[in-house]
């Protein structure tokens, strides 16, 4: 790929290969205080609309060179997490393209219900390990190749997801945890104050889809305040697509202490 | 205002004073072919997570300086076009803040139903005139202050926006309309072909509101393909805001041979 890409800020403007956009980010960021659970990057890609799916699928909104951001930045993951909905909507990986001087990282799926379609819609990587987050009170399911991780069961039937994080750190030794959607999970970890950053592509799209089809990046009830003025901390430009890093300004680390 | 802006693109940056954004816009731009009906610009704001609204209302998105680009970009316009929905959800003017050394923009509110709170929600500037955009078969409704443009009825009941915007230009001299919404007036626009540019303010907030609150900057079916291509004409950031404009890539002048 020679497509340039233009880094606008901060300033001054550097431009640098399309390839090459977030990959030489530091995660997680050096003086991090330690920490029981994992920083947490959250990645989407939005039409200028705030659509994130074309018929229920968000593949076909991005270009090329945000598919190649999205490597990048799983390659700085030791864990990449999707909500069961998004895997269901469509076939998809979690892999790294290029798995040639990297382990892949974790795959994690997030499942209330147990209805996850593993064996038809998650491609993965050579040596990918799949993890199944589930409440705990979820009964036994097949799970085929992917282990499963039992947190606690959180106010609204989904996984606790302090506890959840904790245990990825603990057990699991996932120290940079990337989130790909969907709008629950994401809605889910800001609103706790469980993601550090988020990294947006606003495609240069109009979806203009109905209320049935209008998936924003977040799904939920309205944040708190605290989380709801995210930072911005880096544009960068290829043709008329925009990158857009934030930080999420939390309440700080929750530790569960149950 | 001393706040600072920075135009990030075009290139090479240069900083500017925040209030003078889009202040130099030369609106229609040069060389526009001559047409039947008003250049057409959109102005939103959203959140990162791509809302429009809190609580039905768009007034507390954007910062100050949102509010100064609207009124710099309000400078340009021969009409301000409202939806008459935006005008339900809140009290709000389509005026100039200083009208000293210009006429006031004409207040347009395009209506289906004739359920327009004028009285309680819109604040007209001194010497503002007020035109309700009405399809033609609704019965009188008393106006008040207002005058009526009848344009036909289109499909859906709404009224028919190629015949009104060239009544608009043949009979109202508009020859640039600022439009601001909501979704569905622009997601009409936009459908048609009859917008030619939309700026938007992407405000530094995370709103994270559910379904019934989720009202993106365009609410309708998918759009054609033509239409849905933006192509990105400037950025400008203050603090972490953006004000990013775009050129919507239309299938041309659509002229109403009826």
């Amino acid at each position: 790929m020679t497509e340039k890409a233009t880094r606008l800020y901060p300033l001054p403007p550097r431009e640098i290969a399309a390839e090459s956009i977030y990959e030489d980010l530091e995660l997680p960021p050096a003086g991090r205080a330690d920490s029981h659970r994992p920083y947490v990057i959250i990645n989407m890609v939005s039409s200028v609309d705030g659509k994130t799916a074309i018929g229920g699928k968000a593949a076909r909104i991005g270009s090329q060179t945000d598919r190649r951001t999205m490597q990048n930045l799983r390659s700085h993951a030791d864990a990449v997490m999707i909500g069961a909905n998004t895997l269901r909507a469509e076939k998809l990986s979690l892999a790294l393209d290029d798995p040639s001087d990297k382990p892949q990282p974790l795959a994690i799926i997030a499942t209330r219900t147990g209805d996850v379609p593993l064996e038809s819609n998650l491609i993965l990587g050579e040596e990918q390990e799949v993890l199944l987050l589930f409440p705990r009170e979820l009964p036994g399911y097949p799970c085929g190749r992917a282990r499963r991780l039992l947190a606690s069961e959180g106010p609204s039937g989904h996984v606790d997801l302090v506890e959840a994080l904790e245990m990825l750190k603990a057990e699991y030794g996932v120290d940079v945890l990337l989130v790909e959607g969907g709008p629950t999970l994401n809605h889910a970890l800001i609103s706790r104050g469980l993601a550090d950053e988020l990294f947006l592509t606003l495609a240069p799209k109009l979806l203009g889809s109905g209320i049935s089809e209008s998936r924003t990046i977040l799904d939920g009830g309205p944040l708190p305040q605290e989380t709801s003025t995210p930072v911005l901390l880096s544009v960068h430009l290829v043709g008329d697509e925009l990158f857009l890093r934030y930080k999420v300004e939390g309440p700080g680390i929750m530790h569960n202490t149950t």
